[in-house]
């Protein structure tokens, strides 16, 4: 198993009369003995020393370095083309020099570039082991909640500032991550990144104008790999940067890393890989065959689209129950800290209670009819009331008022049927029924906390039975992070990435019949 | 017979609901098309997408250029692995799109960068002619007019400005070629260029330092090709820039760049390549093998060696014959402009006239004995006087005073006994005979206006028939420009560069005593 940089350390004579080649001359022939003892496909020793390309800017410090620290040096090197056809490589890129043997400090860092949060792993890329985490909300919230506003404001002259709150929020992020591990950020010789494809772009300072309207063509998928000094990132200079590819302008890397997390490639079986984020997208297949699709007709479940939800984090609900007979809430919060909020699973148990105990119809209607004083108005709309300001005996404490209105039903309902059409579209395009799915992998940190029974229930996730589903959390993260450790899941997310393929669901044919269909409980 | 880079005219459908790949994933899936209609080994097609690198500064440009020419783009590509082992890449990278069809332009510049002058060719690649010729005086010369004061002002932190001044150079150069041949630099997707190691490292803004003392090792000798942006020359930015392969400190890119334009290593008898510039270098050898050294004991023939010698240009003295009877000169001057000075070739032929007229003895030493009014005292160094201030019928005008000195004569043997003693340890190393030789190519502008004959009678060149000589002309400028046509060339040159056994030398046991008994005519 290669990782995506290779640290080799080797001892040199130092140069001689009679071994009087160029300083990187003589590093590059120890390399290819080196990378050929490895056991690496094809014999690079035999092959001219042009396969090793140094960056102009590592040739005087490697030469410095070969020479101050008496010819004990390591050096990391990787693969431009992790993603060729056959897995083979036979030429590499230096990334950095080093003296002495610093083999046993090889560490690469996985981001997930989500739309509101910003995740990443300091991984040792030695051991395997994850050495910190951390999350950030993405820089660029700034500039706008949501995806489209930002995309409007790239529109409107401001891409250059996304892309720095964006570099800004990963850099704050990998400073973080060497704080708790105490490292040095120039020791990170690798980072691996995915995100949706408005991010990826916004993340490389590519405009993301053609993402949002017909044909939806991006400006590029299949991201070469890169520099750190490339993209602004504080690592060492010259360490690599993948991307994972994008599908589609509504299908990213975030869910192709997602995919090579949750090895849905690897079944025989029909999968589901499932996202319910800020678009609800989804991929489904086995190791033959990959279909995907996104539906973007409804909203997002997470922060700032329901008027009481947030994010998954201490304050928020996450967990509800309905009294049946006094239709009172019972619930638990993140953190045991007091109730701010609802996060995703937080709303979806409560739609899913409301439904149950008869608080909503089948249209998604509130049963008004029903005595119960839950019932509030909040800006004309009806709502339901789940904490008070101040709730009975407690009259000195000021709480959040938390609530659930019924347009926020409406969205929800709109959010599931968009996922119910997207999925069955894709199913009636391959020909198959639901029954057929036997793995269900649902990703995004809503995915992980919400309740399968309760999303199957209301018809956000497929009425499959529990034991099919599989939480795979970040998937995007996992991903990233796995294409650290083996650079092997890079070629693979490469070909996932072109063997996918991947229905624009919001101007297919039956999508809007389906969804409009989709809109009941 | 592929080119340094090549352009590919692609006609992309525009993106559409049916095809919405990324626009830079498109143009790839045509571009591998392209590449494989042109019969180039391997199947790209089959290939990931990642064997196409594109770098980040021309992926946004990329699109909207596909998107504003409506799909006719030309994209030049090149191969950073020519130098493979089996010459096959499967490999590219982008230098530039543009948009329709450019492929009628496609242009590379060829660069000797020669310690005195630097001359450049502008090559359209498309039909292999030279547009347009220029040369510019290295603009190191203001920080040393020979190399060593440029090597200790280098050291001494003088580096940047030697590197800018020499790039400086080349810029001017191209601008030249450019508004010669009415073109616009960016036009310009390919340089390639040959100089001695020492320029070459100057070229690449690499320390100098270690070149000049033992154990005499470069910092590299086999260049990475880089891009015109890496380097700071004014072409299109990410335009490949190759740069010859050094063997040791004293042989360097502009030999190596000698021996793939005299074809030596095509031959299956013994040729000579023969480079008498700032120093003397050369290579011996066949297809089979090569031998090289350089005799670098004596110093140049070129500017700044004798007292009144210059460069071969308009106002110098290239050829003369003395009068056995009367002693006087007879000489031609090129350019038939008034005479200021002597280039090689008229030193040479100077002192050749010299030795057979008797004025010179066998050791070197006047024959001051006999008379002649063309003896003159010159700061205490007795001289053999060409030209007087005012000739004898023209007293009205003043010339420049032209002679030789004794002093020149010892440094010119000294330059000849070196290049003797280099070529007899040469072919006393590979056990074979001078007259073994069967061709002997001279390079360097000094070949180019030296008389055969003049040279071998004083033994500055060795004594072979004058069939057996080429005058290659500058054979690093013609290698330079091999490269650019034929990309294979960089592959042989880096092989060649590989395959030589470099002797050096001024630490040879045998070569000073050789040295000693060829100081003789």
């Amino acid at each position: 198993m290669q990782t995506f940089t290779a640290k080799h350390y080797l001892e040199l004579e130092p140069g001689s009369l009679d071994n009087n080649k160029g300083d990187i001359d003589r590093i590059n022939t120890a390399l290819r003995v080196a990378v050929n003892a490895r056991g690496k496909p094809g014999d690079l020793a035999e092959s001219s020393v042009q396969n090793i390309h140094w960056p102009l800017g590592l040739i005087e410090t490697g030469s410095e370095i070969l020479r101050s620290a008496h010819g004990r040096i390591t050096v990391t090197v990787f693969s431009e083309n992790s993603a060729g056809a056959d897995g083979s490589s036979q030429s590499y890129r230096v990334a950095i020099t080093e003296p002495g043997d610093t083999t046993e400090s090889h560490y690469g860092v996985a981001v997930d570039l989500g739309t509101t949060m910003v995740a990443a792993e300091l991984v040792d890329m030695k051991s395997g082991e994850t050495l910190a985490s951390a999350g950030l909300p993405n820089g660029q919230i700034i500039y706008g909640e949501d995806l489209l506003t930002r995309l409007h404001y790239a529109s409107q002259g401001g891409l250059e500032k996304l892309n720095s709150a964006l570099i800004d929020t990963v850099n704050g992020l990998i400073d973080e991550l060497c704080n708790a591990a105490r490292i040095k950020t120039r020791m990170i010789s690798a980072l691996s990144a995915a995100g949706n494809t408005s991010m990826t772009h916004l993340f490389l300072g590519l405009s993301p104008s053609a993402l949002r309207q017909a044909p939806f063509v991006p400006t590029i998928n299949h991201i070469p790999i890169l520099t750190a000094k490339d993209i602004g990132i504080n690592i060492t200079s010259y360490a690599p940067v993948y991307c994972f590819p994008s599908v589609g302008s509504y299908l990213g890397g975030d869910l192709v890393a997602g995919a090579i997390a949750s090895g849905i490639t690897n079944n025989d079986n029909m999968s589901l890989l499932l996202d319910i984020g800020t678009n609800g997208e989804m991929i489904l297949g086995n190791k033959d065959w990959l279909i995907a699709g996104a539906g973007a007709a409804g909203p997002a479940l997470e922060g700032g689209v329901a008027e009481c939800a947030g994010r998954a984090e201490p304050g928020a609900i996450d967990n509800i129950t309905i009294d049946p007979e006094t239709y009172d809430p019972l619930f638990h919060v993140i953190g045991d800290a007091p109730a701010k909020n609802l996060c995703g699973s937080g709303l979806v148990d409560t739609i899913a209670q409301l439904f149950k105990t008869g608080l909503l119809d089948s249209t998604g209607r509130f049963s008004l009819e029903i005595k119960t004083g839950r019932w509030i108005k909040v800006n004309g709309r009806n709502a339901y009331l789940i904490q008070d300001a101040a709730e009975p005996g407690d009259k000195a404490k000021k709480l959040p008022v938390i609530y659930i209105t019924d347009k926020d039903i409406e969205s929800f309902i709109r959010t599931k049927a968009a996922m119910t059409a997207a999925l069955t579209v894709l199913l009636d395009s391959v020909g198959l029924q639901l029954d057929d799915i036997s793995h269900i992998y649902t990703a995004g940190s809503f995915g992980l906390h919400v309740s399968v029974e309760s999303a199957a229930a209301i018809g956000l996730y497929p009425r499959l039975p529990a034991e099919r589903f599989t939480l795979l959390g970040n998937g995007s993260l996992r991903g990233a992070r796995e294409a650290l450790l083996n650079s092997g899941r890079i070629t693979k997310a490469e070909k996932i990435a072109d063997k996918i393929t991947y229905l624009e669901l919001s101007v297919h044919p039956s999508f809007m019949s389906i969804f409009r269909s989709a809109k009941y409980f």
